[in-house]
């Protein structure tokens, strides 16, 4: 997607020469208009997919799922806790996830009550490295017996493994900016995507 | 907004007599058409302001603000951070606020260069009980230099003292949904709201 890649090259940040910092529009300030174009992207990417709800993981999903849901006939959002509360359901379905960037596990948990045996699920979410926050929602939704019809990535590192993990067991991804390089400071995109 | 305390009434969840839980619909599932109703609703009470930036706090704010920030010229959003990892700016305004549901005080930060001087922000949040979110918000704009042109509430519930800590300085406050009271099971919303 052209105009998500110029955004990354003029506007991303690249800290300790591997990680790529995009706050400016994605992760922290969230740049609404671009927010549009993802989605109306995820949408020709899964044109023929019945959808019949978008689960992501909290924070940085959440916005990206709900804006991308009405071009989905603005199916309902779920998206999988990290830090639950006091008020959070006992009845979840609940899996662990590594984190590389804070070098902890941590759990993730979906009320069970919002996914059922009979959704068509599109996971959604704004990173793709070692695929690990993904492996974990693809646990949730197994657990709640659901399908899951696709897998919407914002930006992929294609160099960490997710990729290889996820399509092992016929998933059916679709990442909007793949980064195949972080070297001297540039970002190297695959082309054709 | 009959439509939204229509959707409390029937979907909410009165927990422990006193707590109302929203999340079918406001905190965990996200009901995207009822998101796009609320934008419009605060699109039509802040007509007259000109805002430039739309200013919540994650987790439950940002879905909101995004879907509502494209009824305001899809001005940028802004979430406030409670927990930053290591990717996060150093260069943050930070206060601190008390939540009572969790009986913890936390950190709130957000990074200097995503709030400006000339900003008009719109803060934006789901609940407003004793305030102490949204005046942990407002104390990060007021470091700022930013000026505060409203305060944008889905669900109020009016006997906590959160309105009158705003409105003592002044704020344009709206909330789409007040409640007077939670009691004996049932919600007694203000009428005229």
């Amino acid at each position: 997607m052209e105009l998500l890649k110029r955004k990354i090259q003029t506007e991303g940040k690249i800290v300790d020469g591997r990680i790529i910092q995009v706050s400016n529009f994605l992760n922290h300030q969230l740049d609404i208009p671009l927010f549009n174009e993802m989605g109306k992207e995820f949408q020709r990417r899964f044109a023929d997919t019945p959808i019949t709800k978008i689960l992501t993981i909290e924070t940085s999903g959440i916005a990206i799922a709900c804006i991308a849901a009405q071009y989905f006939n603005s199916v309902p959002v779920v998206f999988a806790k990290k830090h639950a509360g006091r008020n959070m359901d006992e009845d979840v379905y609940e899996s662990s996830v590594y984190s590389y960037t804070k070098d902890t596990e941590y759990p993730i948990r979906v009320a069970k009550e919002f996914i059922n045996t009979h959704d068509k699920i599109l996971i959604i979410d704004d990173f793709l490295a070692s695929g690990n926050a993904v492996m974990g929602l693809i646990d949730l939704v197994k657990q709640s017996g659901a399908e899951i019809v696709g897998i919407g990535i914002v930006i992929e590192k294609s160099f960490q493994g997710g990729r290889e993990l996820i399509e092992k067991d016929g998933y059916h991804l679709e990442s909007l900016a793949v980064i195949d390089a972080i070297e001297d400071g540039q970002v190297t995109f695959r082309d054709y995507i």
